[in-house]
């Protein structure tokens, strides 16, 4: 099994922090996306998207994007448990991933696309609709801090893959798009720190 | 168990369809949207974003987010399995779900929102992302022509989550923005008269 990886990419980085949550080391193939590594023939035939990560297993078969990953990880080595203990808790882990990945880490990767110089000649980049996916950060932010007012975690008591996309979008909109955790949003602040002091949190 | 219901949502009819596919019924309660019944305290307290579907489930706890509902469902009632058969299979599903929502199913709403009249005043519309949602759908619809040149549907040999995602994204592509499946893509013609064929289509 071999996982290939795009340092920086926050998808790429929710599965390293999973592996590493999981004890796991697996062997990393880096393709550099700037020099079009993930379009040639060979790469396109293991995602026909060309996106990262993809993860190939010892018969060739691949497993493209960051949760399909996850899950299938999740199958093979089921301790500790990422996706929820019960069929409660892996509904709530559901419902919490979709809505950290939907509400907040797919406006930033918007927000970045639209703004940031990296992008420019990629794609035709609207500003305008940058901000309105930094307002809606912004506002998600609020809501979010609300949700944590009595917990620990995202989804559940334990840490599960719903911290792990909460942290790679806060991570992203703050590196990428300086929108950061506000003053007045200390139930957000608290998860912060306490999701980026795990020893994980740099995979 | 109740599913708490707004008629002509793409996600709402994401979890009406697989019900129908798991040959079950459940109570409906219809939320009028354009009323404001989502925004109620009582609606709110059992989805804090407002938004549907919602499962509530006879303890009173609720699930949101239709894909959340459909896994809480396919452990409930395991057949016919809506996501994958074995390990590799649950792991394509999930590859495809993702794809056919993050590639079709979001630029379709995105477009949609951006674009239509029934959404003026609820949001600054941008035409031009919602031109940029259009184009992406329509290069989509080309790389899933060619994906499903050697099979009969979306994600693995059988009718899958993936297929009732990628049906819902068609239908509101086509329905809310009049983005249709070209001439020269026969195989994502034959998929969709294939599903649109199956006695839950229209569930």
């Amino acid at each position: 099994m071999k996982l290939y990886d795009l340092a920086g990419s926050p998808n790429t980085r929710r599965v390293r922090i999973f592996l590493a949550e999981k004890g796991l080391e697996i062997p990393i193939v880096a393709v550099d996306m700037a020099k079009g590594e993930n379009r040639t023939p060979e790469f396109l035939a293991k995602n026909s998207l060309g996106k990262l990560p993809v993860l190939e297993l010892d018969d060739g078969a691949c497993i493209a994007e960051s949760v399909a990953i996850c899950r299938y990880i999740e199958e093979l080595h089921p301790e500790p448990p990422l996706f929820g203990r019960d069929m409660l808790e892996r509904a709530k882990v559901e419902m919490w991933n979709r809505r950290m990945e939907l509400e907040i880490l797919v406006p930033a990767m918007q927000a970045f696309a639209h703004s940031h110089e990296m992008w420019r000649g990629s794609l035709r980049q609207l500003p305008d609709w940058a901000g309105a996916c930094r307002e809606q950060i912004t506002a998600r932010y609020t809501w979010l801090d609300h949700e944590l007012a009595d917990r620990t975690f995202i989804a559940t008591a334990d840490y599960t893959v719903a911290d792990i996309t909460a942290q790679c979008a806060v991570l992203l909109a703050k590196g990428a798009c300086g929108i950061r955790v506000a003053a007045d949003q200390p139930n957000l602040a608290a998860w912060w720190e306490r999701v980026s002091a795990r020893p994980t949190a740099r995979a």
